[in-house]
């Protein structure tokens, strides 16, 4: 048995734990699936309702749900079990801020493998998946994000309509690229009568965006630009572009070209709005926002959270100025906003 | 954006984290297979020194090592990284506490496929995985866990010669069943040069434990009893029956059954060791300790982790008493001795 005092601190409770973190998403997963946060919500509150409910053994229920607990989404008081506030917020189905859908996204087949290879792609320095990885062109994950991650997006895409100033209701062309499900720029829109929207994301992405543009009554406002946003032709006149979670998938050259083709396509005084990860320049902060490196890594050729200095020198080399970074609160993005130069 | 105060203290925070935690056993995985912890262990502290150490790319480390510091297993100062004491100690192959096999086994093949069915296992109240799960007659996933796990043992397998008083150095006749490693007989052979260990396995399993028994200089103490215990003769006159691990795979009946026939191979004062995560009753606590009952779920037709209540009713209604619980530190794990009784 160790005998000295320094190694009755050691533990390898972390190694174990890590080990097993993958389990962890495949109860969340399994918990969704199987719908037992609204089901808790409509007051099943024991295993064996929640089984019946959810039609699972109330064996498979009772221990699902302990693991929860544990993990922190569930409360647990004499063998009742409660949702806590965040999980009645964001994975009880009825709440209107349900986010359930997101781990389709975070956990779909493509991530999986890309993480599944991520030895090899540390060993490359790029994605050991075949080709561009995760941006092979019309590769079907854009879909899913379109689908899966809208609800997540809607404080970031109020927060940039405020920075924009959209209530102001100026005549604003506005510029939506790689738009998704469509939400910043619809969300622009809602809020300025007289906002006018290109989206441009592949045909399949675009039919997501444009029924989410119906639905929010500004589809007489909102046209699709189908393709890749390198070969478009973007035309003219934009007041506002929105870069909402695209430049990390490329290597900092790419996104000069692409913001300076950006910045002839705009406004002198017009406004790049970049949505992103920006972690701190240690690049360990903040966590949740500097983690997100390993997933460009693991998904794209030269992809990665850049720093707001790797922004500002970009944008600067694109002619913009002045940039400024905003935070977007209880979320891991940042906003980066860069004024066309007007000389 | 939400405009009262309570919305405010809402996050979706843990269910990203919690989707994107799969990501943080790649990272480890990855690490260790580079074997990125020696190699700073080492000296080669940059990100440029390590990727020629581990023939990676500098890209690669610079971003593995950065959610390595996230997640805690690195320090970071000034783009130097640094190894935590516990990485020092268990992830550093040089150490004799090297535990860096283990991920290997809570990762296995089995274990993943076994979790990527975990809501049919839910439905179902048992593992989806065919047959017996992880209990098919010898599954490969023993031989793994045999040769990945042994490093962990080392400190229960102390504290259970301990606790047996081994070093008491009297006559015992060892049973030790699902051997493994073996390293729970064997640490009782090398303090008491008076112990015979039996140790029960499938007969690839056997092969690794006999591999140990000869390094530690026991082997002419050590016999092997291939196949399943369930099956198998046992013989008399035990002093000391090994149950580590073991009973977790199987439903209450089954293991007093196994119990039964165990305490029929025993002296009468004889002792049976039980090791295994042993929750509190509310199943929740300790968190390592009771979240292994979903592992159980995944992989077995009806295993659990027990509480001591439900431990101390198998092995009082199999001819045991009194039977008591102790705590191994920096384990999840918990040893429940029990006595034959002697009438």
């Amino acid at each position: 048995m160790p005998d000295n005092k320094e190694s009755s601190t050691l533990s390898p409770a972390l190694l174990l734990e890590v080990a097993g973190r993958y389990q962890d998403t495949a109860a969340l997963t399994a918990a969704i699936e199987l719908d037992v946060f609204t089901a808790i919500g409509e007051g099943n509150v024991t295993a064996d309702a929640l089984g019946t409910r959810c039609h699972a053994a109330e064996r498979g229920m009772r221990i699902l749900c302990n693991a929860l607990v544990i993990i922190g989404f569930l409360t647990k008081s004499e063998n009742r079990y409660g949702l806590t506030q965040d999980s009645a917020m964001f994975l009880d189905r009825r709440s209107r801020a349900y986010m359930g859908t997101i781990p389709r996204f975070i956990t779909s087949a493509t991530s999986r493998n890309a993480f599944a290879l991520l030895t090899e792609a540390v060993r490359k320095g790029s994605t050991a998946l075949p080709g561009q990885g995760s941006m092979e062109p019309e590769n079907p994950l854009w879909v899913e994000f379109a689908r899966a991650m809208g609800p997540m997006m809607h404080l970031p895409a109020e927060h940039i309509a405020v920075l924009v100033d959209a209530k102001a209701a100026k005549r604003s062309k506005v510029l939506d690229i790689a738009a998704g499900h469509g939400f910043f720029g619809i969300t622009i829109a809602r809020n300025n009568p007289n906002a006018e929207i290109t989206a441009v994301d592949w045909p399949s992405v675009l039919e997501v965006a444009k029924e989410n543009a119906t639905q929010a009554g500004v589809a007489s406002r909102y046209r699709g630009l189908p393709g890749s946003v390198f070969d478009a032709d973007l035309g003219s006149g934009f007041d506002i572009v929105l870069l909402t979670g695209f430049l990390h998938h490329f290597d900092p050259n790419t996104c000069e070209t692409l913001l300076r083709k950006v910045n002839n396509a705009m406004t002198p005084g017009g406004r790049v709005v970049v949505l992103d990860f920006v972690p701190n320049d240690d690049r360990i902060s903040p966590p949740a926002t500097a983690k997100f490196s390993l997933t460009m890594l693991a998904m794209t050729k030269a992809g990665d959270a850049y720093t707001f200095s790797e922004f500002e020198r970009m944008l600067t080399n694109s002619g913009f100025g002045p940039v400024t970074l905003h935070e977007v609160p209880r979320t891991p993005l940042q906003i980066v906003l860069g004024v066309k130069k007007t000389h």
